[in-house]
């Protein structure tokens, strides 16, 4: 047995304790639920989405999380993961046991389970992921929203970006561990996903930035999303922080285009409002669809807010 | 439209021209093949697996064969893939345009669509792509060989290892250009693998090494394999530099261990011999599993060949 199969054996085939992985013993897994399945990959790599102060146990379960995350934005449940893992030599051992840790930990959490993957070194780390999740006879396609449409959020917006200033000591707050825990492990919403089958117009998590998002929803559907300042949900926390702030603009700029909150966005007709059920209360009407284009932000006085970002872009 | 979306439109769109990718508007695809499906994942790094003086359109194919061929070993037929690109920013409008062509190009060779991705900038150049493939009843599952199995492959071993010494400017040869082409672009063996179903015992290509799998099946199975130098089917062109080498123990090593053939190595019952089809007479008898463990290399002379290195290995 090389170092290469001791490895998977030591670390990974624990986590593969599923029919599905065949003992990650053959060059593919079998998928054997017999039901209409969706795919969705995503990646993360050191020096773009991460640097090296980052522990390998959060690694793994962010990679999940946003992964998991695109999931509930299709309504689907989770089913299993392919993974890609590129890592340099050095201290590997001890790296993998709080990677696949996390690994173990959120695959619990959210019933994904391990079916393969592959294993590089490599100078820097590049993880990517593969998630297949469950669908039934609807999912959320995004290509019917219409006129008059309302628009929700599943939750408070800007805690992860806020929590990406902190990590970069760009801002200095005594409320540093709860944005970097919404920074580190967003909670994908599965069960709110799934809830909306049917109901929602459109369905996406917001990963790039709120107003970045509405853009894209906007342009393929031809239409204008029109948002409200004073409607969007934030935490105690924030609202403490743009209190005390001397650049609300910037601040609120920040919150709406910096992404990784990985809340659901989605509308819905008004005729369909009443199949809403909103337990957790955490869900939040913040605007409408209407004939135009582009995305309008509205102050508490009803006046347009322009900013220069609009959300977060690789290229 | 920002500059990410831009590049999606451009130049991914146009390949996944599929019900599954839903336009590439959604957080993910939707598969609708009603049947019993595989699934693979292989990854290609810069510094790792190829340097910057690569073609981005054999990239491309060959990100997709190595996948592919990983499909041949499960004896399943092309369905669709996502795809993890990582690039840098520089040029990066003419590097899309050669590595879309090559996906293109060989996405329509092998019957594979695009369903959909992720894409991210980075300063090496990072690629991963997970496939889907169909399977009917039977697919091979390595858990099968029994002693008195006799060991096959698809095809010509060594060449894509003496390409990468080319590559490397470690052997200079004139038939270069046949072993370039033989690293680049490897066959993956779809129809064979197909062919192969309920009569093999174990499959697998061979990407790390021919003894270096072998083992691998070995150990699983609890036996020995036994391979015979005489019988390694070689090209023209290896057969010549092994003819003029003063190094021969050395270059077989290279050959049986290099790795990067991607053709199928399988094993078959003496009593299933008789279904097995070499239409295309590429498919050699190699060997043999015996009680014991290991792999054991036998010269002409039915003396035992031991090697230093048994095959590639990350770490």
């Amino acid at each position: 047995m090389n170092e290469e199969q001791k490895i998977i054996k030591t670390f990974f085939y624990p986590l593969a304790n599923n029919k599905e992985a065949l003992e990650l013993k053959n060059d593919a897994a079998i998928l054997l639920k017999k039901k209409k399945m969706i795919i969705t990959t995503d990646m993360m790599i050191e020096g773009v989405h991460f640097d090296k102060s980052y522990d390998p146990e959060i690694l793994a379960r962010k990679l999940l999380r946003i992964n998991l995350s695109d999931l509930a934005a299709m309504g689907a449940s989770p089913y299993g993961y392919t993974l890609n893992l590129a890592i340099p030599k050095k201290n590997i051992g001890n790296w993998l046991k709080k990677f696949t840790y996390g690994l173990k930990l959120d695959g619990q959490n959210f019933g994904v389970k391990l079916f393969g993957g592959d294993l590089s070194v490599s100078s820097k780390i590049f993880l990517s992921a593969t998630v297949l999740g469950i669908v039934g006879k609807t999912f959320h396609k995004n290509s019917k929203v219409s006129e008059g449409s309302e628009i929700y959020v599943g939750g408070n917006i800007g805690d992860a970006a806020i929590g990406l200033k902190i990590l970069n000591k760009k801002i200095i707050n005594s409320d540093k561990n709860h944005f970097l825990n919404k920074l580190f492990l967003p909670e994908p919403q599965i069960n709110l996903g799934k809830s909306l089958n049917g109901i929602a117009d459109f369905c996406t998590d917001i990963s790039d930035g709120l107003i970045n998002e509405l853009e894209v929803v906007a342009s393929n559907s031809k239409l204008k999303a029109n948002i409200f300042e004073s409607e969007i949900p934030l935490s105690v926390e924030t609202l403490k922080i743009l209190k005390k702030s001397k650049f609300k603009k910037k601040l609120l700029e920040l919150i709406l285009t910096g992404g990784e909150d990985y809340k659901l966005l989605f509308s819905i007709r008004k005729n369909k409002k009443k199949y809403l059920k909103n337990k957790s209360n955490k869900i939040k009407k913040i605007g409408f669809f209407s004939k135009g284009s582009g995305v309008e932000i509205y102050d508490i006085n009803k006046k347009k807010i322009n900013f220069k970002k609009k959300g977060f872009c690789h290229f």
